[in-house]
């Protein structure tokens, strides 16, 4: 089941003469990166890693994608604006966990701003070509003096070899680290894309994930990299969620170093594109199984939809809908509670053309129940990772799929006591 | 705090030389109604209350409004259809908790259309003039045997004194029964309303509830009494949500007896409205109360948005988000995820002129937090009725409030095992 691929890519996966191999390490995998990270005092509690550099040798072609949400925290205006300003180029980017320096007006501004600037400093690079992100409390202002001793420390560490200890610093509740790297052969040369995400609560993103990273040490202009950004994107971290929340704080960027001597051009733009996919589905599908409380990770499969996005709202619908998430948990067959979703995410269908599967159970087929199959599909709810496949029978062409995790008594726990 | 009314109605609540006060009883409360309540079968562990009749001694001006949800149990069809045919005129509902009768193909459309059948052979009157309600599990038949022969003993049984009796019949994991009447004291005479209505999961009536039952001795032509009755579930029922999901069987009756003797017309309907409106608020409220695994009710008051449809879609995002409703379970007065919520609604706002209450304590204000009130916040909230307050500073006029409940480990455990 994990081979299924993220479907309604009007791109596809996977292309000619083109190989792609999972290899060891994260955003430090490709040539021409260095990490460091390190605890610089904002996870008082848990004296955990709370603060990393990435790092090109120059300033290098770069993007980014952002949250959605109307309300944004200082760190994402302000990458936004340095990459807009840089053209796309960027040297560094520093990030911090434990404080997502959000709500927290023109101090925030400063705060943010003040951490590209040490970072530029300690790197002797413009303010502009650093990107800066942040992850953790909503409100609560940076402590500036610890963030910037702990800047200036980490500058001076750089490393080709720690890339996982950046995997470590971004995480808030995550419950394990996520990261993953992949390399590409083509005919014209071989490049590798690393990464690094976090979640694992407030998971909706809807143009982006909540904190990403990903490197390649492929040649790539500026707008080309932005491009297969956004294409790597929808189908990985924008076909996630775990609790429906689109945060303040969402950002994913790329950084290309060009180190491994090989130019991606039109040509080759499919394999950049499909690797950048690769690292981007292991670390998004990382961030729904590390998701809040959750003990199972869930493919939502809608085929037979009137268009592509019809089966993208229906799939969210579906993966967002409480009762389908506890019936998941409690290993509940609840096939009603899928349809009952479908029928309010607004798309038009008729129920009895319609058919659920659960694993591969059929249990609702063209209106009516199969409940005979209940006891084999409840055995499929109790493995790890679970299919819930809806075939709308529109007679349309629309077929997506999104990942959800399930909704356990911990996440409530987790969210009751967050701050406490 | 239970004063506060549900702002944002065009139409306001209290007129002029009209008195409104509370009297016991429910559906029976008004003239001309009787009713009887049995268990048949369908709830075979508990042996609970499934099954009731509510009738009036002749047909009578009946209204109805249902679930918006393009999956729509065979009653709800039904029931929609009987009121068309008749012009709005019924004799009696029918109800039984424990089967919505859902998804269950050609074989529930005749379920339900039995269930009109014998209610109509047991009280002498055409099947149309019968309608049927039910609630339960999804996609599982009735077993038509036992409900047949319950119809036949409750129609036998139908008496004044027992009303209460339908408030347990209809329950599913409601935690207590709900019902509620008032009489109203007008020039032209008086009358009585009164309802019933169960909840308590799959709650998020877009147009109706999960089942509601409303009755009064006044004398109302159809056409006026299905006017009151979208009137005044607009800011009761449809200002509710426990879980964010809109059920397959939601429906609202009201039927009007005429018994009192009091003429409605349109100077009287704003006393007819009201006085529905009171009832539906204490029984929409009597929901979210006993939301699956509820412990706290929550106002979400949204006001100063830029319109009122405006102020309805930010309180709706807040109140269905789930870190929101585990922060005030852990009662953590995390303001943040409350203005992340509002950001994410997709109403324009400019955040550094948004403010946000607790209680009636201010934790952010134009941009920025005010985090040493925070302990009175966390104070309030362990309360068992919660205050939340969003001025989003547009300058415009929009206002609403929306209900919700907490979101507890109960909820979990409830609708992971629901079925099992």
């Amino acid at each position: 089941m994990s081979g299924r691929p993220g479907t309604g890519a009007s791109e596809a996966v996977g292309s000619r003469d083109v190989v792609i191999t999972p290899t060891p390490g994260g955003v430090t995998a490709p040539a021409g990166f260095r990490s460091a990270a390190l605890h610089c005092g904002i996870k008082v509690k848990t004296k955990a890693l709370d603060l990393a550099i990435i790092a090109a040798d120059a300033p290098v072609a770069s993007a980014g994608i952002f949250t959605t949400n109307l309300v944004q925290a200082a760190s994402v205006r302000l990458s936004r604006s340095h990459l807009d300003g840089s053209g796309g180029m960027a040297r560094a980017i520093v990030v911090n966990s434990g404080c997502a320096n959000a709500c927290t007006g023109a101090r925030g501004e400063r705060d943010a701003l003040r951490m590209t600037e040490e970072t530029a400093a300690a790197l002797a690079c413009a303010p502009e070509h650093v990107l800066v992100a942040s992850t953790g409390v909503i409100g609560v202002a940076l402590d500036m003096g610890k963030v910037a001793a702990g800047i200036r420390t980490a500058s001076a560490a750089l490393t080709r070899d720690r890339g996982s200890e950046t995997a470590r610093a971004i995480m808030t509740t995550d419950p394990f680290p996520k990261e993953h790297a992949v390399t590409v052969h083509t005919e014209r040369g071989h490049f590798t894309v690393g990464g690094t995400a976090k979640g694992s609560g407030m998971i909706e993103p809807m143009m982006a994930t909540m904190l990403g990273f990903l490197t390649t040490d492929a040649q790539v202009r500026p707008a080309l990299l932005h491009r297969a950004l956004v294409a790597s994107a929808r189908d990985t971290f924008n076909a996630i969620t775990v609790d429906g929340e689109c945060s303040t704080n969402d950002a994913l960027f790329v950084m290309a170093s060009g180190a491994s001597g090989t130019t991606i051009g039109e040509n080759e733009y499919p394999a950049l594109r499909d690797a950048m996919l690769a690292v981007s589905k292991e670390l998004a599908l990382g961030i729904v199984r590390g998701g809040e409380g959750a003990t199972k990770l869930v493919h939502v499969c809608v085929s037979d939809a009137p268009t592509i996005d019809a089966a993208r709202r229906v799939a969210r619908t579906i993966a967002n809908s409480l009762l389908v998430k506890t019936a998941i948990h409690g290993a509940d067959p609840n096939w009603g509670r899928i349809v009952a979703a479908a029928g309010r995410s607004g798309v038009p269908f008729d129920v009895s053309q319609a058919t659920v599967r659960i694993g591969d159970v059929l249990l609702f087929e063209r209106g009516m129940p199969r409940d005979d199959a209940s006891p084999l599909a409840a055995q499929h709810l109790r493995e790890a990772e679970i299919l819930l496949e809806i075939n709308l029978g529109t007679g349309g062409r629309g077929t997506a799929t999104i990942w959800t995790c399930d909704l356990s008594a911990e996440y409530v726990r987790i969210n009751g006591e967050y701050r406490t």
